[in-house]
């Protein structure tokens, strides 16, 4: 028996870039949150402490800089693309580079104002290794809530079951999603607000017997409406919403009146893929 | 010397509210955080643990559910008159009541279906005395950014100073704004967006030689067009986004790629107020 | 009418410093949040946008670090006051500052290792004005718990009262304190610990009755113990702990298990003070 | 090709748990934080709504509160092997169960009376099949400095390689680790704290040329210390501290004056393994 190095990886988290192009007056606004992550030939600094292979994470940093200055920083899905090609291929010791990116929405209010969105933040994570490339896109923080058409009963039931069945309650999640493409030469700017609108879409759109059967609704939507996309992944918080009892009141509440829960919360998490695609070259979600 | 009781209060802080109105197929979102805080006679319970005068804070939370059902919360500044004027007017140990409220929007996707807006939240705090009433309306993480039409130079030097002058800069702040009122009857669903559209549009409209400059613009703008508001009180962080050198790159940086710094940053504190107003009844901002 | 500035301030906040002093192999580690806020002579730059007088926010950053070199930081108290004493003697247009600190505790691991710890925060709080100083002390984030010798009965009521009066609860807090000092020359180093030692011994010795005897016990033996201080705030979350039923499943439950509630909770505020003592010169606590 | 549903799972997450076990006047204080997540036959609920084989997420919440009160917590190792191995042994549906645990300490103040203490979270993460058991237990929030004894320089360098060599500069991180054990009837409550010190040794005691040198270094001493580990993942952010340039103010800083980073950070990961240890049967960490 020895003891050795397993799987490792090292990098710069969360280098926040703000980037402006200025075309005359009217400028164009990106914010980016950029973390890189890179692996290889990297025992050395671990058993010795000798670092002739290790660039440093602050180099990682100046290179998110400078390309967002040339050739600048597209689609977020595209500087990711961009510089964990960059690492690979500088770099015979780096095996495989991992870029992923949180993208901060702003609204236009003038030539160069902008006031920031708040209701979701746009993700993407780029995988390359020497052989392959994989680009998941994805979606944090949009919250969505019918306020009815959402049953739940019929389920399983044990001595621990306390939980009425009901016809009639508020169905209200957070959305955290990703999804795997089969290409990394896709429209991103086309294909994003395309996936937001099918799993907007499907979650609107569906009278619910239970949050995994939205979650499957919300997945198959993107799958069907985007052949670019290999699968999807979704982690569903259940924000409960629970009713309030205003009968010592003497007041009655037909859905009317809820407690909006922090925790604990449901989770509900499942991956809609198509039956033909090839393996992801990494685990492809957090 | 003696040791004495000084100012105190209690209550119930954050009170999770989610009300559904619902109008045949179209139904209605509001969404609040209600913090309710009592003040009076309330020696006894501090000195002696005698609680007879005390209301349990229990209480003030089904109070603010029962009062969702009947009858309705309505605007958040009616919600907190409302739920404040009934402890001061049924509890008579109870001289003074403040109702917190932050409102969370949600933007309509259907008659029942729903997305949470994240770029700002809506406040209302109402105090309500045996003899006064006041109300403060306001705003937090309304975020804005002019991308250049910001200089700062001609600044107060001493041995510590080393930054350099600049005449074109990111101006970017998360907007903290409170608003007084002079009365407690005021349009309140009018008011508040045409606010927050003068406080958008003076820092949109302001070419800015300070963050101060900005403040008194639109501390000014808001008493101009809202002749119900009293004095506005601005707590405006200066977002500080640095230009990257580049030269070690042999790249130029025209005010092109930033670093959005986190901490420190600046804090720009200020009230614009009208000569003639009566003063507050309590500290009205936090 | 005219439209007017009313109260202003501006400066630098959380800055980040962590000083280490090397006395051979052995180091000690200070580890500051700071935040600096002057006011003065500050009109021209919102009316005009002239900054004459104004000192950048950079700057003072700069005099936290190099006064962190010379004279150096010892005691919270005594680094805010050296540095809101020397922006109200070295700049004629500032009249006040006032200087905040929070201050991390490290526990030695050994001669240059160190461990956070992390169960509370020590603040300060210093205005110096031309004419006077003030000097805060507190703490925030100590969280205290008695599993039993509370109870809480005899309130009073109303058609909103649901809670059933209880002989034995769970008492649990964040103590938010601020305790103002009446001389500037008090032995920090002593005193700090005295303080949250009469705190918690208070919070631990009392039978309660009411979240509010606690507090008001709590701060009376501050004030008992230490003469130096002139009045002590205290902010009380009150962490609700609900006993869970546990009848549906045939079980017992003689307060043993418990949900730990997140919101709503509890708020208890007060004062205790001496009633010889001369007023604040500015509010005190936030 | 078909679109089909991938793997899945759901359950409960973030239940409060608070025990308090009673022995005489002395409690004992259990404070956790457990989440549940169930697999298997679960396919019909995400396909037609039909939610027969579905537990709900509020069993779990009253399973764990029922659990706690009998046969009660313990270690949570322990607790979350209990959980696990009830719902997969009593719904032949879920053919997997993973609880994971924080568990929060508390310092004894006095028979019944607790301070908590906020310097590291525990955490235990247990999964159960039909066949296998898996133990990974875990820390995370450690945050541990050296103010000197860290070196580092020899690494490689490109274009954009900027930072200077160093032979003395702050270490400093906030360790996350799992450790998974090779069996499931380890003294838990032997095995952590033994851990713990094993992980803070090594980072005290090494001198270091890198955070990938001191990661090895961590984790190798676990597994030398520990026979019952078979592998161990460390995430250790690079908490950086940059020396202030007090130049332009003519004062020296040999290392002295620190600005404490937030964002962005390096973050190294690596795991140790045992070379002939079994797979694990699930990723097991974050």
């Amino acid at each position: 028996m020895a003891i050795v190095l397993g799987e490792n990886r090292y990098g710069k988290a969360e280098t926040r870039l703000v980037r402006v192009a200025r075309d005359g007056e009217t400028h164009t606004l990106t914010d980016l949150n950029v973390s890189v992550a890179l692996s290889g030939d990297l025992a050395d600094t671990h058993l010795t402490g000798d670092n002739a292979g290790v660039l440093p994470t602050d180099t990682m940093k100046n290179t998110v800089y400078a390309f967002a200055k040339e050739p600048g920083v597209g689609e977020p899905e595209e500087f990711a693309l961009l510089l964990a090609r960059h690492f690979v291929e500088t770099h015979t010791q780096i095996r495989a580079a991992r870029v992923g990116i949180e993208s901060f929405g702003w609204e236009r209010l003038g030539p160069h104002s902008f006031r920031r969105q708040g209701d979701h933040t746009r993700t993407a994570e780029v995988t390359v290794t020497v052989e392959q490339t994989q680009v998941v896109s994805g979606i944090s923080g949009l919250t969505l809530l019918n306020s009815t058409d959402s049953e739940f009963h019929g389920f399983a039931q044990d001595r621990y079951t306390t939980l009425p069945e009901t016809t009639d309650r508020i169905l209200a999640t957070a959305v955290d999603a990703r999804w795997r493409h089969l290409r990394d030469d896709t429209d991103w700017a086309k294909s994003f607000p395309a996936a937001v609108e099918a799993l907007t879409a499907a979650f609107v759109g569906t009278y619910s017997y239970s949050l995994q059967q939205t979650l499957y609704a919300m997945g198959s939507r993107v799958l069907t409406e985007l052949p670019e996309v290999a699968e999807i992944r979704l982690a569903l918080p259940n924000r409960h919403h629970y009713l309030v009892d205003l009968s010592p009141f003497e007041l009655s509440n037909h859905n009317e009146v809820f407690i909006a829960g922090d925790r604990p919360y449901g989770l509900i998490e499942g991956t809609v893929t198509r039956d033909d695609v090839p393996p992801a070259i990494t685990e492809w979600y957090p």
